[in-house]
């Protein structure tokens, strides 16, 4: 439930000790826990680097490292929909705050494709613009520097990329319209309706978006000598849709009265392991023989072999049995479970942005090839609910939700806002309440929840969006 | 609705035109559709091959082409649980019935891996062995014999599978037990949980089965100088539990008093976009330079060259523009909908057996490196359900649920089990009237249904399975 040092690209204790048997070539002393090398020496960078709507507020500038102190927005700048977020920095964990957030409006104008961005803007409505409203949340992993650009670019792609299908969305017949026509009057299979809808070009912005945001951070990242990767969670309103892009395992729930909708579903070794093995079996050299592309139900050791084991293969959903031969000693491509799994015994995420560098400690190996930029998007239509007052979009990165399940949270909202219905803050406190639920309380050097279990040592970063007083369109 | 002529590898018109435009260097005449070629001819074999229980019945082996008799189980000769089952041949569509059909009791017995067949049987209980009870259909293209090898020879891999994890079944502690154990006392990690229970293993044993079903296809038609490739659709029932295994476009569903549980899902060019465009992405050369992995909502032509068009990657859900250059006017890797969807222009499912030599028509592109033969499988739990008289499992080949849906087939199954209560045939009876429904009427030349729609020209196979009186198990 909670994960010390476990997460990103924290290599797992127990692959850098396979790694030392292995170069050793062979069985010998295992280190103690307590000499596992330390994390590779960051660049310079802040040690608290607070978003940007956040900076200024009134909570100071102090480094708030030993407290964590949980920070939140104010009446003295306004969130878009009078969204609340609040954040509290990892129990030294690492040397950054690793969480990064953005928030804003995105106003999108019609661009043509291929055109400079300067020869067309064609106002599309009174007001200008189409209007879209944008949160989202970056975990970091190996340093805060891809979440640090991704909090500052990911918005521009998606403006971008929507601005290139804004004719689309808004006429009736855009560019070879999405009814399809008769091209070929001869063979009416040249008539394709594939039914395409304007929420269909929204995600494809979407996700063309996160693609070209991996390759700036890629680039930057180079340029710069940083490493490092983020899982990004956006969420997007526009024209009556509330579209939540998922790539990594951040996790966002839609808390309606007497429902709950999950909005993303999470991206981990293990709920990729099929996709990743596939590509190993495709590609056997990027494991470079040093893995194992099998499964199975816990490490192998030399008297295994010639016994008969469970395995599972790219292909399975089930398992079978299989006699162990000596390459099925190597390490498993996917290891470990829950929170301890790992991706080539090195990062807990098997989508996100950057990591372009990222090689498995001591080796040639790359781990970007096993990654996707891609984000899944679900779509929460407005008109399919009658939104009530205290309905909520709950955005959260993993210290949240390594603690406090879809229902707690849930109850967790609705209980709070119950009590609270006046205090124009309301959303801003209750994602207070929930980063200081999941935070805990510290005792000694612990960091505890009221039931005695550990509370996150984690960062946590909430968002509240309340989905009733939305801005009308334009 | 219908789909005479354009299933399995009859290649798409479209497709043959655009083949021969490209052949000839750019535009030109396009010959009209009656020119359109005949399909290859094929080996020489039986023009109607029945399932075996259904051979020396009373229906007379005389060839049924021209009225499309409906054929099904009789009384002298019941199937397993008193399952019925019926056919009728297509339409003059091939020059076969390309259904094929199996069903049977499956002993299993205890088999070590890795040791000869004969050196280790183990009586596992009173009866000596695990008994299964297995329905399968199959449903070939370019030929029958795909499908007829299948129907003779998956139940076996299946049986085969089954008692390599016999161990994992029936035992308490079977070797490598799955609560999984410590290897390593100085390192917890080294113990891993995976829950694994033991449906896993017969959903492993299942996915196994097809793997190796297919293989022995190849060798078999390579061997004997056949082509060709089928769908599967298997149900096995294993203590207390039913098993549906899909590879391809057929489908099973479970009917109940109040609700239909679906128990597969079809894998067709348009379902499996994203996996086939993937491949093609990863290993162009896949494609030869004769397609476009690119999918569009028509077919584009020469003057699209520099227009906006909509389209969709291998990554993408969504859709987006792009402009068109002279490589996206190949032919799509994906084309066409619904029943016209085809997979290089080629093949109407992207999961089945066979197909190991299947090249696009009069190129060297081969078609199996986009086939899939592991199927999917659902699991139907009996110990969930409070099961009734007259609740079935119906499977049944494309032929059926092209012309008649879910609700429809659910509809008709509990009126028709509700008026006839005490007929000790009734599950074949159903089956045979699902069959007539489905094939329709001869109206002058064509096959027409009660409400004037076309009437399906396809073979038609269906199971219809009791739930209520299974035998118990041993």
């Amino acid at each position: 439930m909670q994960n010390k040092g476990q997460r990103g690209t924290t290599t797992s204790p127990a692959f850098i000790w396979w790694l030392r048997w292995v170069r050793r070539g062979g069985p010998g002393e295992r280190p103690g826990g307590s000499q596992e090398p330390g994390p590779r020496s960051p660049p310079p960078a802040p040690c608290y680097r607070r978003p940007k709507f956040l900076r200024g507020g009134g909570g100071g500038e102090e480094s708030p490292r030993g407290r964590r102190a949980v920070r939140g927005t104010g009446p003295e700048r306004p969130l878009p929909w009078d969204s609340g977020y609040a954040e509290v920095i990892n129990a030294e964990k690492s040397e950054f705050n690793e969480d990064q957030a953005t928030c804003c409006q995105i106003s999108i104008r019609r661009r043509e494709l291929g055109l400079e961005e300067d020869k067309e803007w064609l106002i599309l409505c009174s007001t200008q613009f189409l209007t879209g409203y944008y949160w989202a949340l970056f975990d970091g992993h190996g340093g805060p520097s891809a979440a640090v650009i991704a909090s500052n670019y990911l918005h521009y792609c998606i403006k971008q990329k929507l601005e290139e299908v804004a004719g689309a969305i808004t006429e009736a017949r855009p560019p070879m319209h999405m009814s399809g026509r008769c091209v070929c009057d001869s063979d009416p299979q040249f008539v394709e309706e594939k039914h395409i809808r304007m929420e269909d070009m929204v995600v494809g912005a979407l996700e063309n978006a996160f693609q070209e945001c991996d390759e700036v951070i890629g680039q930057e990242m180079e340029a710069t000598g940083q490493t490092g990767g983020c899982t990004a969670l956006a969420a997007l309103y526009l024209q009556g849709k509330l579209y939540v892009a998922n790539a990594g395992d951040s996790r966002a729930i839609v808390v309606l009265k007497d429902t709950i909708v999950p909005m993303s579903c999470e991206f981990t070794p293990e709920t990729e392991r099929q996709r990743l093995q596939h590509l190993a079996f495709l590609f056997p050299k990027l494991l470079d023989r040093e893995f194992t592309r099998f499964e199975f139900p816990r490490r192998l050791k030399g008297d295994d072999v010639g016994q008969k084991v469970l395995y599972r293969d790219y292909f399975m959903e089930g398992w079978g049995y299989k006699l162990v031969e000596k390459a099925d000693l190597k390490y498993p491509l996917v290891h470990g479970h829950g929170k301890q799994a790992r991706l080539l015994g090195t990062l807990a995420v098997s989508r996100g942005l950057g990591d372009h560098q990222l090689k498995v400690i001591d080796t040639n190996i790359e781990v970007k090839p096993f990654l996707s930029c891609i984000p899944k998007v679900n779509i929460f239509d407005f008109a399919l609910h009658d939104i009530k007052e205290n309905d909520v979009l709950i955005m959260a990165t993993d210290g949240l939700w390594d603690i406090l399940c879809n229902k707690e949270v849930a109850h967790m909202a609705r209980s709070f806002l119950a009590e609270n219905r006046t205090d124009p803050h309301r959303f801003s406190e209750l994602a207070k309440c929930l980063v200081r639920r999941a935070r805990g309380k510290k005792m000694g050097h612990q960091w505890m929840l009221d039931d005695g279990r550990e509370a996150s040592y984690d960062d946590i970063s909430v968002f509240v969006v309340p989905l009733h007083n939305r801005d009308e369109d334009c």
